[in-house]
């Protein structure tokens, strides 16, 4: 909604962090001291029928996996492990009891493959509708937390995965294309960017690794787009980065498809596409080395696309010019 | 919702209990394990706009007050003491920046009485209904949160304050009674209904005091009802109930106003009328003086209604009959 960073901004002002908070509101989740060696991290996450899918859209299993799927990649970017979940349903009466336990099925396949418990939740009956609220509690070592405002100049930036795909599937969507479709079937690429979208893969291992080799200064995952997301680390960290448009890692799928068959720039979607949910972090430069081996032992994509400097804003590198990027972003709402 | 029992019911099924769940799905809150000498308490509690509420009935201070209070019932109900709360929060564009900063208002008010600090939430637009999801961590001494399965035969049922008059506020909403009317204010039997619905205290020493001193052997709050909550009790606990009508306490507004002049029994709405936030438990007959010793201390009224007994179901003696009573509830849902 409009309006969001601005309640987001308000809340922020008029609550108090009380005790136990270490981190309270404007990270991707909150930071609370438990009585032992951990920390805890918390945090909920909305989807709303009409505003971020559509149900004809979205198998329910898959919308029941995304709706965890989205809290997980909060916590990861804490570097955190997450531990327990709740869901809060109103469903209106359109959809039938094989709907919900489908949705359910999908949420639950992840929590298990994800070790995390669902302790509880709540469900209503919707007037229209369909509303889904995940919250998820999970945990990290004391104090290693990784929020948004440790980057400092010299920094180098960092993203897994690669970028774009999302933003392009939920335009195929848009298109008229499925996910169950017969012919997508037989085209990698928009497979890819469907997927990507309707099922993103939330990256926990290298979040926790990450923190616990205390290798990320700060860090972040891509819900709004790299651009938009990028601002949120260099305005916490109160700073400004560099980035290079040659380096970033533009999925294959968008490089393919995105600009010749459907006339959208690559290097708009993958520097402004948004719920990529892949973690955009800085790491201090002597750690270079350290963050590829993470890579390697993991299996996961990290590429190096910029660096943190001194002053404020996002600058872009591109073909010999630089020049200033907003955090506009691309319009991935629907 | 109708399948809302059947959801549940399901998915206690489908979800293994995973490391750390000392409690999990169905009963007020979950309770989990931290590494310290804490357990935590976890729930979250949903208000649907055209279910739970209709915006015209209540100024967006007291929903966003009752939107906490709710969970902060439920956290009592297990002997818990809340810490921490997160609010997603979905808004149509009918209602103004005005209504949001009011309900935040609303909620932080009563979070701060309670010392509960807001720690993260999430906002979006709605297509049409609003939509609060509000969840909250708790946490009670290890091992001593109260389930709703500890009810052993012999043990006296209780009640804190007096019953039906939320019930009653509602039908008075309904009737197009409104807390801010001028002649309300000189009508204190109706205030009294009205704000018993609209502004309902969660029982939060009550809760924590009772599971301190280990008195509770069973406990819920009564958002479905006394007869329904009753039941579950009954049901967890396996064993059955004798409740005396005569001994309930019944709210003044409803002993003065329901037969009266709405032409609703008045034990019909103690027995069966729900969101009343009170809290329903058992304790050993042996500790009776002690319950009625919170009861001083605290200025909290606790009435003994009735006693746990072997068997099933719910009999209530009135007039010198006994009549068994279905948990079937008065129909308190907008």
């Amino acid at each position: 909604m409009s309006g969001e960073l601005e309640i987001i901004s308000r809340l922020r002002r008029i609550t108090r962090n009380g005790d136990g908070v270490v981190i309270g509101i404007g990270d991707d989740a909150a930071v609370i001291q438990s009585d032992g060696d951990k920390d805890l991290i918390a945090c909920c996450d909305l989807m709303v029928e009409g505003v971020h899918f559509r149900s004809e859209w979205m198998p329910p299993r898959l919308l029941g996996r995304k709706a965890l799927a989205v809290n997980l990649s909060d916590v990861a970017a804490m570097g955190g492990i997450p531990k327990f979940a709740m869901i809060s349903i109103a469903l209106p009466s359109r959809f039938g009891s094989d709907f919900i336990y489908e949705l359910l099925e999908g949420l639950l396949e992840l929590a298990d493959a994800c070790g995390v418990s669902i302790i509880g939740g709540d469900t209503s009956s919707s007037p229209d509708s369909l509303f889904i609220d995940v919250s998820v509690i999970g945990e990290c070592e004391r104090g290693q937390a990784v929020t948004r405002g440790g980057a400092k100049s010299g920094d180098q930036i960092f993203v897994t995965g690669s970028l774009g795909a999302s933003a392009l599937g939920l335009l195929l969507l848009d298109e008229g294309f499925r996910l169950g479709d017969s012919t997508i079937e037989n085209e990698p690429m928009r497979h890819q960017a469907l997927l990507k979208h309707l099922s993103p893969e939330p990256r926990l291992n290298t979040g926790s690794k990450l923190a616990e080799a205390r290798l990320a200064t700060a860090m972040i995952d891509i819900s709004d787009g790299l651009s938009t997301d990028l601002y949120h680390i260099l305005e916490e960290s109160n700073c400004g980065a560099v980035i290079d448009a040659d380096k970033l890692p533009i999925a294959e799928c968008v490089k393919s498809i995105a600009s010749t068959v459907h006339g959208i720039d690559a290097l708009q979607l993958a520097l402004h596409g948004g719920e990529e949910y892949e973690l955009l972090f800085t790491a201090r430069p002597e750690n270079l080395t350290r963050v590829f081996e993470v890579s390697t032992e993991l299996g996961i994509e990290i590429t190096a696309i910029g660096e943190i400097v001194d002053g404020k804003g996002l600058q872009l590198l591109h073909d010999g010019v630089s020049e200033q990027i907003k955090p506009e972003g691309f319009e991935h709402r629907i």
